[in-house]
């Protein structure tokens, strides 16, 4: 068998997603990609309560799931011919059970792919951040005339400036490389972390506590998990500097809100917040319209034609199995544990 | 006479620029460097029709200027010991002369250190251009609830988006570089550059209309010279992609202002405009509050703690020009023609 041609032209592969996303996910040089590769059975499997979803899940042999995916317990796959799941999204923590595991079917996820614009969106944030970049674009648009924004923001800026990475994961580990193209100091914390892995990716290892203290942003991409939870609390978010800045692109479980909505509306600390506890916000929160807050909706990751990056990502990891029966992002649920 | 050691002690330095800059420009740190290579003058010479401010430059050897510095003519220059001008800013054109140059003495400028921060600005407004997120902040700020964002904003992202460089000047040859590492086409027109030399800057070399015909972000990185001046004319804007972002971190008369203004208006495109014709633009533009408009009062450059790295680069320039004769970023007068 070699590595070059498709094991077999019999592998039937179908979709497992919310309803109209495989449009976005994949498009027409993606899905005749797909169909060079075997049978692709274009209607989504979206529910299986409906017995021709289980049917179709029978039949299929690699399922590429996205977003709104129904769980894959072992009712479902039961005589399944099932030998891989390849998710065209980040975390498979929502449709794999803890059983699933048992199973022995390969699983692949696009959470590398899924990192990249999460990363890109927190890099330019903290440019735009340091810079102070919102208060002179408001000051510009109130005023109508010229200043000395030298004198006005004096400390604005990238240069020497100190950023602080909550989390080594993929998306703190391409943060960190993004931002080695510029004059900054990086500090990382993550308590899989050691000294010299730190250096190696370009930052000093310090206490979560020294993050916040010596960070002029502090960034967090750190997972969901009981010990982070809140782990931006009001305690933390006194130690920051003036002025300093919090961006949370992971989960909105890892900030005290009511103590960052004190911290903001006092006017010591700001924010660029994607993802907030609640998810959505109550209407009269103050962080819609603070000035010292950049607020979005969860978009930081993939969206619009970002989605096509984690359809070409699947694409490549059927074609992977298909071909080689490995995978080159395998996802191994020993680490499911410590990841997003 | 080691490279090592200063060729003499006898060196005196002094400040020309504008009054109240040395001190952003110059931390305690520079300052004690620069006191340790010669004598320097710390009051800054702003103007030289006082006899007093002429007499401490004829006793200056190198002379170290920034913005605001008085006009370095023959006249000025009579019966000085100057060798050297150390500019801690970009360009040179408005304190040397034309007849400056007859001088022979040695010039040489912060322009690198300057292009930094206006390449970072570049590259953190191209990715969250794509990405449309001012528009999706906006919906959430007036909406406060969730939305499909991927059906609303289809073509968001920075997956395969095609950026255009228009002048591979020193920051239009750090955009490109920042760039690379993104998932981006990347075009490039300048005169000077041929294919081969593009491919090496990781873009293609096109003509300025299929710049704007074929980018979804176009931006601006050329001199202001005649051949430039509104080069984004209201023709070339027509060719843009619809929703497309022009950028303008260089200098306004590149654009022309009331063709920018009837498209942004019209909703055809975007702007990002760091700077603009006039520098200040009337307090009716709909430019100040259009939403499709990123609108900063000329601050890509160096601002506030970034003045730092000017200054930096310029005690960096002093030491290399008294330890061995010669600068590392000397301006040679010959490029000035065709550079910002």
């Amino acid at each position: 068998m070699s590595r070059s041609t498709p094991r077999t032209m019999s592998f039937v592969i179908s979709f497992a997603m919310s309803p109209g996303l495989r449009p976005g996910l994949f498009d027409d040089a993606a899905m005749r990609r797909l169909a060079a590769l075997g049978t692709v059975r274009t209607e989504v499997i979206d529910d299986l309560s409906r017995p021709e979803a289980r049917a179709a899940l029978r039949d299929t042999h690699v399922l590429v799931t996205g977003w709104g995916s129904p769980l894959l317990d072992p009712a479902a796959l039961a005589a399944s011919r099932l030998q891989a799941v390849v998710h065209a999204g980040g975390t498979v923590k929502n449709h794999l059970s803890d059983e699933f595991w048992d199973s022995g079917i390969a699983v692949s996820s696009a959470a590398d792919a899924n990192a990249v614009p999460v990363a890109e969106y927190t890099v330019a944030q903290v440019l735009l951040a340091n810079k102070e970049l919102d208060a002179m674009r408001a000051a510009y648009r109130s005023e109508r005339t010229t200043a000395d924004w030298h004198t006005r923001f004096p400390a604005a800026g990238n240069y020497r400036r100190t950023v602080g990475v909550v989390g080594a994961s993929r998306i703190g580990r391409r943060v960190l490389a993004l931002l080695a193209a510029f004059d900054l100091d990086l500090l990382l914390h993550d308590p899989h972390v050691d000294d010299e892995t730190a250096r190696r990716l370009g930052a000093r290892r310090v206490t979560l506590d020294e993050i916040f203290r010596e960070s002029d942003v502090v960034t967090l991409h750190a997972p969901d998990l009981p010990e982070t939870r809140h782990l931006a609390d009001a305690r933390r978010l006194a130690l920051m500097r003036p002025g300093a800045v919090l961006i949370n692109t992971a989960r909105g479980g890892l900030v005290d809100t009511a103590a960052l909505t004190e911290a903001v509306v006092s006017g010591r600390v700001r924010a660029v917040l994607d993802v907030t506890e609640p998810e959505i916000l109550p209407a009269d929160s103050p962080l819609y319209d603070h000035p010292g807050v950049v607020l979005t909706p969860h978009v930081a990751g993939s969206v619009g034609g970002e989605l096509r990056r984690l359809g070409d990502a699947a694409v490549d990891e059927v074609d992977s199995w298909i071909r080689t029966g490995m995978f080159r992002t395998p996802v191994h649920p020993e680490t499911l544990a410590i990841t997003a």
